[in-house]
């Protein structure tokens, strides 16, 4: 396939989504984003084993000082200690304000890569190579960068862009099924959220993506890139619209805390936090019955779970209200009006969201 | 006096510093510059002692709902382990991305409030209430935040600007002795590098603001503020111009370093760096010994030390290695053409800069 290639333009700091076959082995495509100073590959030992020889012995080809940081492996690593052994090694090895730190892996090393480069000497410029669906769709726009801290996910951050996103899709066919799938519902979210187009694009081609056939992934990930922009572009620093984003995800949290973080995938609990905001959606009157059911029924194509586990109402309404979307003490949802049609609302029927939640069945 | 107002203009991002008597104590001031969250008062143990119950009730009087969180005092303690004592704190009080955090302090108070206030949740608003000369003329400008890393002064940061600034000349009052001559070495400094007239008032005026006449700190304030203004919206991510500000700087981290960190005071050292970079000055033929002999006298006069340790040549110019403004290996130095006009260079003879510090005579 040939590359593709989305301009992400925020206003004075625009940069290049590049998205093909093989970029892992294109040394060139870097070397023009990097300055005069070193690049620090920051990755992880699961991603070392596949991916770091080849990339660093390509770069070092074209040119490129380049030196590699290996993290533990798993999002219980994504703490202030690992980043700062990060900050050690950039220091031991005398890097300056001229470094580059590249991200090799998924959202894991890209946020705290990301975070690294936002304030190691108060930031150096980073590029971003994700190696996971999840973070090609997801991670490659939008600047968030965190670790996080005992009291909860993603608290300590920084919005910062990358220079480049290189998103090789050879990558993903190393990519365990599961999360390909936890991928694919960010996918799905785009289409659900503004895309409704794309959504039915997604029902019609769900198996040449599960199949990982390079043209449909491809396609995909740059649509997926496209609305993450769009949305970004209106709205970097997270005031307003760019919370449609997050469609799912104030269930998804829910889910993911109440069984214990690790359990679930995000991506998986995403999916079932779709389907129990679409049915709030359907309860408030907006969309009907069998949009929920479209939505239920792609991402089931897409090997996910659509049934939310049961936690009890209660326990879901205490730990939404640890979300960061709270303010003023006021529950927000981000709702859909139609496939293709999302807004953030305080304004919905709290007795509503109570049945939504008390409608989950046990888990037998 | 009246109070003074500056407005500091970079581009989208402009706030006001306010200068005045008794600022503490207006509360009004502060009203329209918080949202609808919580205000967080980030203070030190010394700090708190004289100022914190009176500005904290003021606020709450004021119908602000704000928590004090009270830190260690001293440049030690701007470590990764205090600044997550900030990040427990406002998580155990549940503050979401609406809250403000409020700087009360000097430096390294500004620069952990700062740094938390960038990174907490990705980023909340944040104001600066500096009580001492050095963070009203230095830190109030530019956006600099930082914590220190083992290996390094400020070497994990981020660039943040405040909301507002408010610069309270009454609590100058109880500032030891030895911490005014600091934040008059900063001043002094603004007057060098690039305000010729400013630096003859200084000269003019050296015992009013020794004697704490508020309305002389309050001038020194404010046009040191302007300075500073003036050369970060120039150029705020410090790529060029705004590396004047370090004049004195690189000598002046070299004695830090070289005597061990807190036995002379930042201004002190940067006081006496001053000097050695006008004696390289005049060696490159650019200033005259009398300029020197100009700067030294002033310095003298706000009671700075004007002659740097003797560590011997070498490892003056080991430790001015480890400095950030060392790009591609090489070393640069800020020098003056004359007084009131800085300029940043590596184009200057090295021998002359081992001949300077050679010079430099023995503690005895």
């Amino acid at each position: 396939m040939r590359n593709l290639t989305l301009n992400v333009d925020l206003k004075g700091r625009d940069y290049p989504i590049i998205i093909g076959a093989d970029l892992l082995g294109s040394a060139h495509l870097v070397k023009p984003y990097l300055g005069s100073g070193r690049a620090v590959i920051v990755t992880n030992e699961a991603v070392a084993a596949l991916y770091l020889e080849r990339f660093e012995a390509n770069l070092r080809e074209a040119g490129i000082d380049a030196f590699s940081i290996s993290l533990p492996d798993g999002e219980r690593y994504k703490t202030w200690e690992t980043l700062n052994s990060i900050f050690d090694a950039m220091l031991a090895q005398r890097c300056d304000r001229a470094t580059t730190v590249i991200a090799l892996g998924g959202g894991v090393v890209g946020d705290m890569a990301g975070f690294a480069a936002a304030t190691y000497q108060r930031g150096v410029s980073y590029i971003q190579v994700p190696t996971t669906l999840l973070a090609q769709v997801d991670s490659s726009v939008g600047g968030k960068t965190a670790i996080n801290h005992p009291l909860g996910k993603n608290m300590i951050g920084a919005f910062y862009q990358p220079r480049l996103v290189l998103s090789d899709l050879s990558t993903l066919s190393t990519l365990p099924r599961r999360e390909l799938s936890a991928g694919l519902a960010e996918v799905v979210k785009y289409g659900a959220i503004m895309d409704a187009e794309f959504f039915a694009w997604l029902e019609e081609n769900m198996q040449k993506l599960m199949a990982r056939d390079l043209d449909a992934l491809g396609y995909a990930v740059e649509r997926s890139c496209k609305c993450k922009a769009d949305v970004v572009a209106d709205d970097e620093r997270e005031a307003g619209r760019r919370a449609i984003l997050n469609f799912g995800h104030t269930f998804g949290h829910a889910i993911e805390a109440g069984l214990g973080f690790g359990n679930w995938l995000h991506g998986e609990a995403v999916s079932a936090g779709m389907v129990l905001a679409a049915s709030m959606s359907a309860r408030q009157g907006e969309i009907s019955d069998s949009d929920v059911a479209r939505l239920a029924r792609v991402l089931k194509q897409a090997g996910l779970p659509v049934q939310a586990p049961s936690l009890g109402a209660q326990r879901y309404l205490d730990l939404m209200g640890y979300d960061k979307k709270v303010q003023d003490g006021k529950l927000r949802l981000v709702l859909l009006r139609s496939i293709g049609d999302a807004y953030l609302t305080a304004d919905f029927s709290a007795a509503g969201l109570e049945q939504v939640l008390t409608d989950i069945p046990d888990d037998g």
